[in-house]
């Protein structure tokens, strides 16, 4: 959209212009995920990365299938949220040193991307409710219930492995 | 921190370089927030943003007792994130007409900022008991306080008023 101009002129313009922001960062969550799973040490941390890589593809298709509810072709825009919050990743990850502590580095990492999702569906599912379009809505639950367990799956493996053998 | 040196080699390093991410990141939500409640339209939004503002200067102080009782000097980091997710917050409002749809658009914005904060402090305060830092602990709780309450007025916000007026 254009640095000058008002592209925004309604709640249906300000929910596209949010659908393809979400649509932008999953697809780069793609992309960093796979990295993340690969520094990962803990077994069960790379397998919560594989899983969630698989249900962010998922999430994708999910949001293609709102993209066609509204007879909008599917597109992102520009995230710098989340190519920040991915940036700040890789910067922390590459100053760590040791094994376990870069671990505990990796789940906050993650968790920040989880709850940049778990903010942006949220707001998309009550305008979807409010825009009276609970097709869209239902559609978006899915995604916003996924990103909720795996933050909480985060959460569980901090607290019960990773930070422990951390913490040495 | 240097970009080819390894600085963090312990769970304290990394509760510290954690610590100086939200002090930076506190410190930029200082500068956006008077911004966001100039952009704002509705009374109760724009009283919302200023009483936050306090609360954050607030959080600031708080952030400074810690690095006190880690015997450390205050100081930030740089921190892409929280850049990345005010960057946002001022591109979509820029491309906003309505003054109603740019409410709606300022509380999303918000709302991703709460999160973040949310996310970081759930995590410095999870990392500070596990290493038996329970005062730590107890000052930065204070800050998670706010910025949920923070994050469920802007949501009461939006349901109640400014997504109404906007949809029209």
């Amino acid at each position: 959209m254009g640095l000058f101009s008002k592209d925004i002129k309604s709640m249906d313009d300000l929910f596209a212009h949010s659908l393809r922001d979400i649509y932008y960062a999953e697809k780069q969550i793609t992309k960093a995920l796979p990295k993340m799973r690969e520094k990962a040490d803990d077994a069960q941390l790379k397998q919560a990365f594989e899983k969630h890589l698989e249900e962010t593809e998922n999430h994708i298709r999910n949001l293609e299938e709102v993209f066609r509810l509204m007879d909008l072709q599917p597109g992102g825009v520009d995230c710098p949220a989340i190519d920040g919050i991915i940036k700040e990743a890789n910067d922390v990850a590459g100053e760590v040193e040791d094994k376990q502590v870069l671990d505990a580095a990796l789940i906050a990492a993650a968790q920040a991307v989880e709850h940049y999702e778990i903010t942006r569906y949220g707001t998309l599912i009550t305008w979807a409710n409010e825009l009276d379009c609970d097709d869209w809505a239902e559609v978006l639950k899915r995604n916003l219930a996924d990103e909720k367990a795996a933050d909480e799956k985060l959460t569980q493996l901090a607290e019960n492995r990773v930070n422990v053998a951390a913490i040495g």
